[in-house]
């Protein structure tokens, strides 16, 4: 059994008749289960928003991306004298706690939100200031000592923090996908060499087209897999610009001139990731254009790796009926009602996390033009649908390679037998015998079911030393010289 | 604190060196743990399909149909001689209790899932064949006593069950739906009468066009959601007709002639629907029309709402630099760096519940389309969607109502001061005064930035009674006789 | 050749040094074309909105549905004594040549336009304004005897009268959509009836499932489309509620309370349409629902027929290489470099209509969720889009029916070989011998290659006459009786 | 009026009673019009393929980008001894013909089309080989001395002309829409340049945040599409990878290995653009992907551009019941019944072009994801959508930017003011007074309508020269050192 596998379940926040304490904000006090680390923003926040049922913490890089970028702030506004020592220090061990994934419980907000970001930010600065509280010696809810929003925030407005922490949250998700994409590459690179040897018939429109290998098939799937390799590799390089140091609407209000550098460069360095300060920070407040190509890239992925799954599952279908070219590694019995069947299961739900990404790439879309002024407030749909995405992708890649290409096996007689009985060879040998004898045994063996080659020797087009020659499988795999009777 | 407020989070499936029991299918052996329910054919599926970790239980209705399908169909196979009345009677008091939600924990396949929901179907079979197994005093395993095939799925395919435990899903979960948008509407009507006085100004194109009552604009919400509520309820029809006897691929092989009539029927009972059989069992069993069409109309709700919200937005927008002319309820405080704002949280929130379910909608299309001969495999990914959808309608609708629309007040003097001060009032004027008039008018009034009344007198065109007259709010907002000097 | 076929290309609007006429508007004076109906205001459009380039005249419904909306208009005016019983008159004669085709070369505004159609509506005042000035004896562009705005527009706005012609566009384009999805039907039930004795495998999952006849598949084809136009016909129902009467906000402003009643009467006279006025007017002038969800039933039609497309060009895959049930009408040569190659050509097409079906539906959603506040601003696009999918539907359907399933043959013995050689025969023995002894036999015969009915035979577990009454076509594709011994 | 303006509409093909000739395909023997320079197999595809009426040489690019690549194969050919050089010579000059524009009438086949573009490619074929024949001064038709297939396609497939000509294609469209794109980009940043001491109140979600400058807004929008002018350069790069010589799959059949190179050379040579082969012909044949991210592109600068025109709409409403913070140019009446009304209509129409390119984007997606095996069928809708996006973003770019964003004027004196009367000055004046001060002093604002400045005065918090140095436009639009008062 898998040892990290997991299911969500409906868990009940607080148990009852848990003690409280009490915080107040603008519009008044509540009661605060008395051991969360969250406060009072956040419990609006959880009633506000019974959405989805997925919270921040579906999403643990996420959480982290948090935590780094308050970690960041803190140490800048600290070099600036903003922020005394001690509190720099008690907040930046809190977030380094949960960086390492402790305090993930704690963040519970719905992914689906109102108010661009900010009850993420303010469940983020409530855990936060509660555990450096805790950590000092002071009771949770003591905002005085730290606060949520005058410490933990400061320098910072969700506008700058929430999309810092997506595009962070994105660059940490990105080497299981790209390790995913290239496990499927090797996978498929191994069954290009098995395979290689393999001669079938090629097919265009499903028709009968022209000879090719079996390996030269899969060779495809793993140079058009590897193409996104470096497609997301460029493209990721977009998230590594960010907008801290803009604050609300990218002026840069309230914070120091030198604040903007010191975050992105202490960024940086917590991170291990090479962040720049976007040039144009009213811009980059309210774009969203990156989030919009790059799950531009993951629809591209996903359509890609539909179009192979399709041919896997027609590639190998039958087993008496169908092309069965090849077989796919059963996985499980397929039909409740018929025996002995088995289908291609992982294919098909590879086509299905593909059309998920399909479908969360508009909503990204949808949401990516609803921008407004100097804010997009839609962000939390676009940063759920984009994660999301991503992982998905990560594990039908995964389950792909593993699950599926890396078990298939090619019937070789097959393959072959289709290829001998084609009348597709005849495009092998029509720069020998011209087009007009090429049409006419095309037809005939069409309407009498002989094969090409015998017809052709039948007329003595050619004689049967040509022809083995012509139709030896590496003649008519790949380009050749050809004899003066076929030019023009 | 809302009680029945709860999260999704990770848990493990199985704790460490629990017991286990030998099962074997088609592929081979495998431990199961010792209690659980569900068998092999679940297990190899938990392997497979690692994908969202969204689990069959996340949608309870969901179980609960699938579960009265089984109850149906051991009802239909009893009656017919094929079950004996034992057997009949303890599947029938397994799948009662999951009816009554009491094993939806070992419902646990992913959502998203390859062979055409066969592991929902078989994660079914197998815990209703080890319930009954154990209510008949057997260990759980034993299939020889009761088979997850042989007895449970008898005269049964996943490509009838499936699709009929679906249509029966959404069916269950359409009242709740339905009631959020009465809900929705209600509120809307209240506050068309709150403010069926307040005058103000309606806008097209975002600009200035004629007055109008605050109570029409919400009057027209409220119209344009009921609108839906009848869409709904027509469309929701569709889905009584199910497949049930089809089997494998509707041609019924493996049923008898009367079985179909009786399945439906009982089914009919047991869930107090009134179901019908499709006409052509093979065209019902591979179409996925009814969920295309229903997505279509989840769609069409979910723009509407959107472009509500939209509205709600911009009244609302200022307090001082926006048109104020109405205020939301403050739900939470809005920003973490600016004192005292407050944003329209909940409409936000709606707005992107109303682009995930535009997204799902793509899904749902992109698979439909996906149908290849005798079945549509995607059906898995579409069942996700489209009851993902009604879900967050549901509570998004509810939101709305509840947490803003209620609440919502006027700015009445704000409206009333934005009529008189608009060049629009010239529209009302115009039949008394002509066109050519009334476009000298407006001009002048836009570049001196007098008033239109103001201008009408000066220029002795109507005296202060006649143009009292004419502005009435009464007279401005709906149709009226109008005197000669304006007719053509 | 199709006499019928046209092509669309650039002309030239205006030859070079032709006569002019002065008008006036608003914004100041402009030179007209002293040949042109159209006006000023028109050629402000023709010169802002040059974007597709496919003009109001290539929907020629929309332009008869503007003019039958003016002629209503002028009716109900003159009944109501508004508009001088000789100006309806000639108004009404303009009207009539525009129904019957005279003047679309005037209609030259582009399809997308901003103004949320005013333009539209201003070419169509316009026109028929000068056409009336001809008739009676006066210059064009003589506006003070007949006036676009005074007369031609009287008591409407573009946001009563554009809406309400889109509606009747779409009601005026149905009955061919209908027609082209009814001769379809036609088609399919004809190659149902022909193929009803052709034994074939069903196949689900591309995987060979259970016997079916080709009759049946060609059945379940008609039935789905068929359907459709169940579908069709209940929702262009929506089009016949109408916003007449509402003009700007739909609170009727400056018209005549009886005003809204006459109009909707005269439109339903002159266009033979039962339409009624809508209940919420100020609902009705902003609301896109109905064009959302009739969009949808085009999406669902979409699917459905790319979801039938796919499937003949599976069925007709090979010659040799693939699946070769069905043989498709050859239409053209299907290679410039595969001699005899013959390509599905009509279903390609038509699974390329369904996809830009698809994306027009999402144009639709998009604009439709784009109201705001009194009116949607974005209805050009949607009618555009619109119209555009009905008319390529209609032909796409059209082109299938008569230049693809119409010549449909079957390789009936191909069919009857897959059938004789499936290991899917199994599942109708199964009730016969057991489901271990069914999953035993099917594994021997994958392994071996022999067939089911040599490895039951050998076993002795059925004689050939049992098992040739089990595996009678008529008995596999449809429910029977089975005998005791393979009851639960 | 704009001299190149045209439109569409449909014309006849051909002349009643017209002569013909008579060809030959594999199907048998059609009359041809005598005159045309297309044959047999263009005149099937006109009659088979009525959907769109969008012909091929809506597209002039397209049209010349074929005759480019066989002017190129041409070349090649002759090279390695394949095509005799007259032959060479004369398709030569009808290509170079063609690219000059002069024989665009003859392509007639519509943009959707069967065959995965077998009829383009044939068109061209027969083009250039009557043409040749006519230069040579033989007969149209006269084959045998130049042949369609045998000379003008020689050595090439559809399957590596047609994609490589719709790279061409767009690598030819896109210096315009570049154009487009920094045009735009160049009238924003003399607004921001305009504007830039114009202060004005930002908003987040609607709601007055803080103070900026116009110019800062105008020099976001120009930042955020010149961003996409780099992406657009980055991935249009993508389409310089071709296909050539890889023929029917991919393989090379019947080329000759060094003609692969050559091809590639001479088109780039032809055309200018530096072309090169991809590294594995099988995979590019069938692999959409290059379309589908820059279709992706597409969509970004669609959504961007729509938030663009989205805010530029709510900037201008008004006039007295809007932000009337700017004024576009008016460029036609708004309104047929509202006098002095003026309206958008520039966004209005470029936020309906943004739609219909997303909803392109989804055709281009399911065309993509639909390739089977060695080919993508259904690139012929991919490229009419593509090249289509393209145009239309241009037109819309162009309009945008040269009959709106060219115009706007500023309402200097109403955005002061919304700043003066703003709570939102509170933001700035926080770290001066403290996080409570400020929120209490929001609060009174709000409910009083008093001035934040006047509060503040009023209670002592600061004197007059401070505030108004606080307050200084230059110090709220940017980063600034606070005073120690506000540190934490």
């Amino acid at each position: 059994m898998t040892s990290n596998f997991h299911t969500l379940k409906p868990t009940p926040l607080f148990t009852a008749g848990s003690a409280s304490r009490p915080e107040r904000d603008l519009l008044g006090e509540r009661q605060v289960p008395a051991d969360a680390y969250f406060g009072i923003q956040t419990l609006r926040a959880l009633e506000n928003f019974q959405i989805t049922g997925i919270t921040l913490n579906h999403f643990p890089n996420l959480v982290k991306a948090l935590a780094m970028v308050k970690k960041a702030a803190a140490r800048a506004n600290c070099e600036l004298g903003y922020l005394h020592k001690d509190l720099a220090e008690f907040i930046g061990i809190a977030c380094d706690e949960i960086i390492a994934g402790k305090l993930h419980d704690h963040f519970l907000v719905d992914m689906i939100q109102g108010g661009a970001g900010t009850s993420t930010n303010m469940n983020t600065n409530e855990v936060i200031a509660n555990r450096a509280l805790e950590l000092l010696g002071h009771e949770k809810g003591d905002y005085k000592k730290v606060h949520p929003n005058n410490h933990v925030n400061l320098s910072q407005s969700t506008n700058d923090v929430y999309p810092t922490a997506i595009n962070l949250a994105i660059l940490l998700s990105y080497s299981d996908l790209v390790d995913a994409m290239e496990q499927l590459c090797q996978e498929f690179d191994k069954k290009a060499a098995e395979f290689s040897s393999v001669i079938k018939m090629g097919r265009t429109q499903l028709q009968d087209a022209v000879p090719m290998t079996l390996g030269q098939e899969f060779a495809a799937f793993a140079a058009t897999v590897r193409e996104d390799v470096d497609r997301v590799k460029e493209l990721v390089e977009l998230f590594k610009e960010i907008n801290m140091g803009g604050t609300a609407i990218g002026t840069g209000i309230n914070t120091d001139p030198d604040y903007g550098q010191l975050v992105v460069a202490a960024l940086s360095d917590i991170s291990g990731i090479d962040f720049v300060c976007a040039e144009n920070l009213v811009e980059a407040t309210s774009d969203t254009g990156a989030f919009v190509i790059f799950s531009g890239v993951m629809k591209r992925i996903a359509v890609k790796i539909s179009k192979i799954c399709n041919d896997l599952r027609l590639l190998s279908s039958g087993p008496r009926a169908g092309l069965n070219e090849i077989n796919l590694p059963p996985m499980q019995p397929g039909s409740s009602i018929m025996p002995g069947k088995v289908n291609p299961v992982i294919p098909e739900v590879v086509n299905q996390v593909a059309y998920q990404v399909i479908g969360n790439d508009l909503t990204i879309t949808l949401a990516a033009e609803s921008g407004q002024l100097q804010l997009n407030v839609m962000e939390p749909v676009i940063a759920f649908n984009l994660l999301q995405s991503m992982r998905l992708m990560t594990q039908a890649m995964n389950t792909l390679a593993h699950r599926c290409v890396s078990g298939i096996t090619a019937n070789e007689h097959r393959c072959r037998e289709l290829v001998e009985n084609s009348i597709g060879l005849i495009t092998a040998v029509t720069p020998f015998i011209g087009y007009e004898n090429a049409t006419r045994i095309a037809k005939e063996a069409l309407n009498s079911g002989r094969s090409v080659k015998e017809l052709v020797l039948e007329e003595g087009l050619l004689n049967e030393e040509e022809l083995n020659d012509i139709l030896q499988p590496e003649n008519m795999t790949r380009p050749r010289k050809v004899a003066l009777k076929g030019k023009a």
